[in-house]
């Protein structure tokens, strides 16, 4: 695309319009081929601009993985404002996990796991995985101790459990062509259910840790 | 190295220790820098060969990550024959896995979370770790049924909810500085236990699955 086109394109949708726009191609485009074997040229092609127009959005790679983990983010702030005002606020919690799960494609999923692998070489990508953590075990935490049932639930405990089991859902999906997806998100309501009503052990219970 | 120090280095450790040293020197080199970012140059000279010795021995990087993943199961069945004729089997397993966890490093998890990457954009890699998983979960399944104290214990269920729990706390001790590796140990202690004596929820005490 020529620069008067590019300009021409940028009135038309302004600023913010293009950089979903520049998002979404990022995003098809890293998707496909994979963060490492995708160029700035690769991206800017996908999103029809000048090289020299894209890098005025992005000046890296790396940058739109950032823009990319900052948009997830802000996208699972909007999904979590259902729970607001649910009247079955379990219920909706329990259906977001299963959507989020039921509706990741391999292609997502093995995106997420480069982005965490990423974030072991990258320090301003770690930054953001590490912020988004908390974020995440704050919102998680404030939410399983409002569904409490029971004062024998520790939503710490919980969230210490839901966290990494998810982070390998998405793991097996994008490794495991014939992982069950289903059964997974089946076994997370069970473990949700079980921890808010208190039927889940818990660090008390605990025996002597054997062989440590 | 010269080709004729190539020659007398095989020569004094025979094919099989020169293997060894290859994939001990990829291992560090691939830790140190990544999968994407290390060159077949890089690691013939970790590995203080010449690139064409080195070449004779590993084609590729594809090559090399596939041979380090063999070794990895190779290990595996060895740790797992500590248990047979173990008096504390349960023990046993409990002392494998926290040892597996409390000795990984960030650096080791960070090269197990890239190979789980590769293996979503890499068939032959790809191919490995369905085998790997597929030879895992039935390890996993005949020796939680050989454990089980009930039959409400359902091992293929247990091991359905301990895969993706190990596979997040390798991504989470890779990409989160401050993870509670000891705590994770704990916690699947206790499913282990909860699961082996049956004091897990199991399928069939699900609720309707709310928001599928």
């Amino acid at each position: 695309m020529t620069a008067a086109a590019d300009g021409l394109a940028e009135a038309r949708v302004g600023p913010s319009a293009r950089r979903e726009h520049i998002l979404d191609a990022a995003e098809a485009c890293f998707t496909r081929n994979g963060f490492h074997r995708t160029t700035m040229q690769d991206l800017a092609r996908e999103a029809a601009m000048s090289p020299g127009n894209f890098y005025r959005y992005f000046e890296s790679k790396e940058a739109l993985v950032l823009g990319l983990v900052e948009r997830e983010r802000e996208r699972g702030t909007l999904l979590v404002a259902e729970m607001e005002g649910s009247s079955d606020p379990r219920g909706t919690l329990l259906g977001l996990i299963a959507r989020y799960f039921m509706s990741i494609t391999r292609e997502a999923a093995a995106l997420r796991v480069e982005i965490w692998s990423e974030s072991t070489r990258n320090p301003a990508i770690a930054a953001m995985t590490v912020q988004t953590e908390a974020e995440s075990r704050d919102w998680f935490v404030a939410t399983l101790s409002a569904l409490a049932t029971t004062p024998a639930c520790d939503p710490a405990a919980l969230y210490a459990l839901l966290a990494p089991l998810m982070k390998g859902i998405v793991v097996s999906r994008a490794a495991l062509p014939d992982y069950d997806v289903a059964g997974a998100v089946t076994q997370i309501h069970q473990l949700l259910h079980a921890g808010l009503d208190g039927r889940l052990p818990c660090p008390a219970d605990a025996r002597s840790p054997a062989g440590l």
